[in-house]
């Protein structure tokens, strides 16, 4: 790990505990009966961790949708051709998809990042231009990317989310776009989990059956040709992963160096955050993360198990860019609200709880 | 059943399976592959059947937030004193309760009407004065009310509800507060579908052990007592129900006679929900229901399978008052914007799917 890399997970800390018991004190003090909101009140006890403020608020949303193309994708793994990634990034600029609409209704903004899409953009308005490459080499034959590409990817995902912070950001969101990155995805989170390859494998944009048992064998392949090794994250990263997947390893680490929570997407962005856990190992990474949604692709649950976090929705979503981002977001602002405007039992003179001891219990 | 409520039911028609079939062709037609939003594409061609509309938008939610006392509150079955019922009614007229606060969130209006707590409030600012009575008899020594009543209570509620429907309101949500109304909706549930008590029976805002055996065992006696028959569903409603509940169960036949969509908050609402489905069978009042959250309380589990509807959100939740309802708002405007502002595949140039035959598949 280069020396960049190590200065931001250096500055990773543990979320404030002392912070997040004065807000359960006043999460019970609520007019309702003690922990009735479930997990909208364990939400707010956590963003009050993460943040270390009093009354945390999410008025500045991000939303980073990373996009790259995949050497992989050669070896036929997607149902769709390579060439709708910089389609679909030209239509993020436009406005017209999935994770535009969701972030507009979410009053997010969305910071599209050309990390590596095997296209020339030229000068396109508000794309921001973070390409370490052409595509990544197909990891099939051989690593899809050096570790100084992978570093490179990784420090400019966080500088991104460092200006970000600066301009006042408060909550990253993930997200990507990349024809064959559930390839990369399942190839990480099989290579630092050792789970077996067919049970973090899914079917991406919509593979059939054959297709399917190519993307298996593809992976396999990938795997054995690169000797992955669990040990070292920054190696399996530069052989079995993407440029837009290390991008928000990068967010996601300076999520954590600059106490703001993150919200992580689907497949692709679980990958990015089980590597970034992984790297900055033993900081606690993880605690800064909310799941926002449990994707169809069946690696996402390993995910899940492997981190520790539960979804916050499970709506059978698998496009990415960052729509099950956006789409929780309003559950965050929800527990936000309920953490700073709801009225105390001694505001409301509301009777409280009776005594265990009482005959009208 | 009395006349007017029958004509209420008559009015209910079945929600329109060709403009469902004509939205699925809108969806599949955007710019993400097909499916991939899961949920949310059903969300949306839900509320283009239950509408009627080629592009739905949900500008004006009110959430119905019924307020009733209990005379079953005297066994002590609630682990809070029967005052807290109107205090909390004088809370959600400050906007110091959960339901305020989640309802600005979600750009809802709350509807706060007492329809029979057992307190004279004069005359409060915005609170709906429809008291069938000063809380129900305790249904543990005879029928909670009469069919009269219950009558009276469905129909004010289908009122309120068809007057918010004049003045522009395209969501209905419901809600509840009543100390003691989880033992309503338990007896309720246990009627209606044979259930065994105990499994039905959860411990509300909070009861103890042995308070949690007390309200199994008045259950057991009010449904004895009463001699309850599932196939009538409006004595059953009379004789272990509660007023804001049959409240409930007119805006629920409202919103279905209108074609308004219903999100359906918590338990209480649940029971309201298997009331009016039940009442107005054969007639598909189910079909125009969302289940915004699956509560901690165990006999809304029951209820879901009952009417085959899927939670929106599991949250641990057991508040009531709409607070479901209300948190899962977002994800209904969500839906409509999905519909009515991605870009189709043609709009934005991005190539589709890969033909099977394809060797890039």
């Amino acid at each position: 790990m280069n020396a960049d890399l190590q200065q931001l997970i250096d500055r990773i800390e543990p979320i404030d505990g002392n912070a997040m018991e004065r807000a359960q004190r006043r999460l019970d003090s609520l007019t309702k009966p003690q922990g009735s909101l479930g997990r909208l009140e364990e939400l707010a006890q956590w963003l009050v961790g993460v943040t270390r403020e009093e009354r945390p608020r999410l008025p500045r949303k991000v939303v980073f949708t990373f996009a790259a193309d995949h050497g992989v994708a050669a070896e036929g793994v997607s149902a769709f051709p390579a060439a709708v990634t910089p389609e679909m990034v030209k239509n993020f600029l436009r406005g017209g998809a999935a994770i535009n609409v969701l972030a507009r209704q979410a009053k997010a903004e969305v910071v599209v990042a050309d990390f590596g899409v095997a296209t020339e953009f030229g000068d396109l308005k508000n794309l921001r231009s973070c390409k370490i490459a052409y595509g990544t080499a197909n990891m099939a034959k051989g690593p899809a990317m050096t570790e100084d590409q992978a570093h490179q990817a990784i420090l400019t995902g966080a500088q991104l989310a460092m200006a970000e912070k600066e301009r006042g950001a408060t909550l990253f969101a993930t997200g990507d776009m990349g024809i064959g990155n559930t390839t990369a995805a399942s190839a990480l989170v099989a290579a630092l989990t050792g789970a077996p390859v067919e049970e973090v494998t899914g079917r991406g944009t919509g593979i059939d059956d054959e297709g399917f048992r190519r993307k298996v064998n593809v992976i396999r392949q990938a795997l054995e040709i690169n000797k992955v090794d669990a040990e070292n994250p920054l190696a399996v990263m530069a052989k079995v992963g993407g440029f837009e997947i290390a991008g928000l390893v990068g967010v996601i680490l300076a999520g954590a160096a600059t106490r703001t929570p993150v919200l992580i997407d689907g497949f692709i962005s679980g990958a990015a955050a089980l590597v970034a856990c992984r790297l900055a190992q033993p900081k606690p990474v993880r605690d800064y993360l909310a799941l926002a949604h449990l994707s169809v692709e069946r690696g996402h649950q390993r995910i899940a198990r492997e981190l520790a976090l539960v979804p916050l929705l499970d709506f059978r979503m698998r496009l990415g860019e960052g729509t099950g981002a956006a789409l929780a977001m309003p559950l965050l602002d929800a527990a936000c609200a309920i953490f700073s405007e709801m009225a105390t039992f001694q505001e409301a003179g509301v009777p409280e709880k009776s005594e265990p001891a009482s005959s009208a219990t």
